[in-house]
């Protein structure tokens, strides 16, 4: 029986310091006590999020969140941009056609990035209300160009929203809500907060919080306007998950501490180390292009012959690693190891070390000790000067 | 510096056994570890709500759970009945509005019931796609007769759906799903099962799964049929709130100990206790029907000069204890004690004992001693034999 070691791309492990504050007794969720908090967590958020936007809090998951994006801006029949590129951007543009949005859809492969040349021509057919874009795209382990993206979007249509869903992105890989020009951002706690889940968070620009006041999808649970409301009196609307208050307060406490070069330098290094190890074991991964590598998530082919659902089974069984397995089509041939938030070297060498001998268990022709040898050469390279996507 | 002691109708204060559940380590949601956690919340659910019904939970307040039951079974256009006695039922009526029935509404007086015959009078201009009802109006602190109007419903309209907010009220007050046939009944973690917030869950008869399928109002966070497919495999279809999901299947585990009649039993002690207490002081309260008195919550008017937010203020600077404020136009007239959930016959004592003091202080004519003594009266009696609204 071994401790479990979750390397899944959220929930994310989640650090002793943070797990006991999940514990503290409960409190008036209308009172100062509650809203001292909330404040805490707003702060915060604003500075991972690099944004004076506000920053609103919902009980949710992060699909939740992605929802509230979306009902709060749009209206029916508005035309909609989505840059697809992978399940859960895809999810993001069915979310907007279900609420009625006529959405035009951009698709990569799998495994690539968005194509600034297709977006471009994609843009062409506008205008569009919004655009719908996914930072780190967690079913294919690829990180989107956000920054060029948004600014060719905001350059062709300068009255487009730009809706970042960057639940599991930011705070793995640099985001920049205002200087990018974003209008609202969503992310959730269990991702890099590692946090528990139960809270979705949006970063609102001035340009958002107008669409609110003239969007008509009907909206109640996920309404912003009363979100804004409550949150100047330092509440919400309805009953808050507050315990996740406590816990993602502590958390933010931490990332302030570690820093935000600190934070995206590790999960940069964290890529590297296992994409080179990976690498000198023979393996292929899913995403070639090394800027198109998320900071979160590795996805990875297995040796032929090696199924990917018998590999992640050893793993757990015999190491207490828990692994993801593909989503979508891919849910057959790849498997994927989360890195992100509360992860270090050590994780990686160790689900190296692990990965070598199950596949070598498994007749795969692995050398044991490449891997592990392939992370460590690859941290003995001069860090990157700046850690820019 | 005092503990605090929370007396408000939610979230109720959580046993430390129940917290410490809280703290557990993250797990995959996509793993038979979290199936079998959920499959205890689900047939612990089923014993409290009494019934086969499917028990679907959602990471989200109670609110999010009631906007879930409306969109799930209704498309706009539809006509509704909404029973009204205070700020919750007002809300589920304005939610229905907001997502396109036509709502008709039947509103009592505040700290009245539903009057069976302006029920039956409202029935007669049907038929209506679904009935909107509150089994605790916790704004008021009255406890509706669902059995009996779900009765009336039925007789009258066999086809319409019986939508019933039991928020604060399952767990605290008689409510039998499948024998009163109520169709969709919606229930949050923070109230009787003295659970932090962060889950709702909804009991769905197969009546409400027939209008699932045929429902047009737009969903998806809520949407039950994904609900439904990923419970099928031990599953929820967004990242749930793990933690609230640990601590709820240890309360449940809690609360079969005690029973159901000894739960149901305790609550209405309680409240029996505390209405003759605040009486025996000359208090004045404003459900005045023994029969509609919430077993969840009790909301009283204080002495002549005595302004509640000033007696709720020193009752926590002094004692800890947290009281709950009016709610809409209710506001400036009356406090609410909670006696939901986790909470004895000791915390009733010391609140009024408490509160005895505060009022004589703010210069009332009370006499200490008079409310203890009330309430330890009303216990010598014999306990009514049944339990039943």
């Amino acid at each position: 029986m071994h401790d479990i070691r979750l390397m899944i791309p959220g929930p994310t492990p989640v650090p002793d310091e943070v797990l006991r504050e999940m514990a503290r007794p409960m409190i008036n969720h209308r009172s100062p006590m509650f809203s001292a908090i909330l404040a805490d967590c707003r702060k915060g958020a604003q500075w991972l999020y690099r944004t004076s936007h506000d920053v609103i809090f919902m009980t949710a998951s992060g699909t939740g969140g992605l929802e509230a994006a979306l009902v709060n801006v749009l209206s029916p029949g508005d035309r909609v941009l989505s840059l697809v590129s992978g399940v859960f951007g895809k999810r993001f543009a069915d979310m907007a056609q279900v609420f009625g949005a006529e959405v035009h859809r951009v698709e990569t492969r799998a495994g690539e990035a968005y194509d600034p040349a297709r977006v471009a021509e994609a843009l062409e057919a506008g205008p569009f209300k919004a655009v719908l874009m996914t930072h780190n795209e967690t079913s294919t382990a690829v990180l989107n160009p956000i920054e060029q993206v948004a600014a060719m979007v905001r350059a062709r249509w300068p009255e487009a929203l730009i809706l970042v869903d960057a639940v599991s992105g930011l705070g793995s890989a640099p985001l920049e809500t205002d200087a990018w020009g974003l209008d609202v951002v969503v992310s959730g706690s269990q991702k890099a907060f590692s946090v528990p889940p139960g809270l979705a968070m949006l970063a609102v620009s001035p340009r958002a919080w107008q669409a609110v006041g003239e969007a008509r999808c009907p909206r109640f649970y996920f309404d912003l306007g009363k979100a804004r409301d409550f949150d100047a009196k330092g509440q919400t609307p309805w009953t808050p998950a507050i315990s996740v208050f406590y816990a993602l307060a502590k958390a933010l406490e931490r990332m302030q501490a570690e820093g935000l070069e600190g934070i995206l330098g590790r999960h940069l290094e964290l890529t590297t180390g296992l994409r080179s190890g990976l690498r000198a074991l023979g393996m292929e991964l899913l995403v070639k292009d090394e800027a198109a590598a998320s900071r979160a998530v590795t996805a990875v082919f297995p040796p032929a012959g090696v199924a990917p659902s018998d590999f992640r089974k050893r793993m757990q069984a015999q190491y207490g690693i828990v692994l993801a397995g593909g989503q979508g089509a891919l849910t057959d041939s790849i498997f994927r190891v989360g890195h992100l938030g509360h992860c270090s070297r050590v994780d990686i060498l160790g689900c190296l070390a692990a990965l070598e001998s199950v596949l070598v268990e498994l007749g795969a022709p692995v050398e044991p000790g490449r891997g592990v040898a392939g992370a460590q050469l690859a941290w003995q390279q001069p860090r990157p000067a700046a850690v820019g996507a």
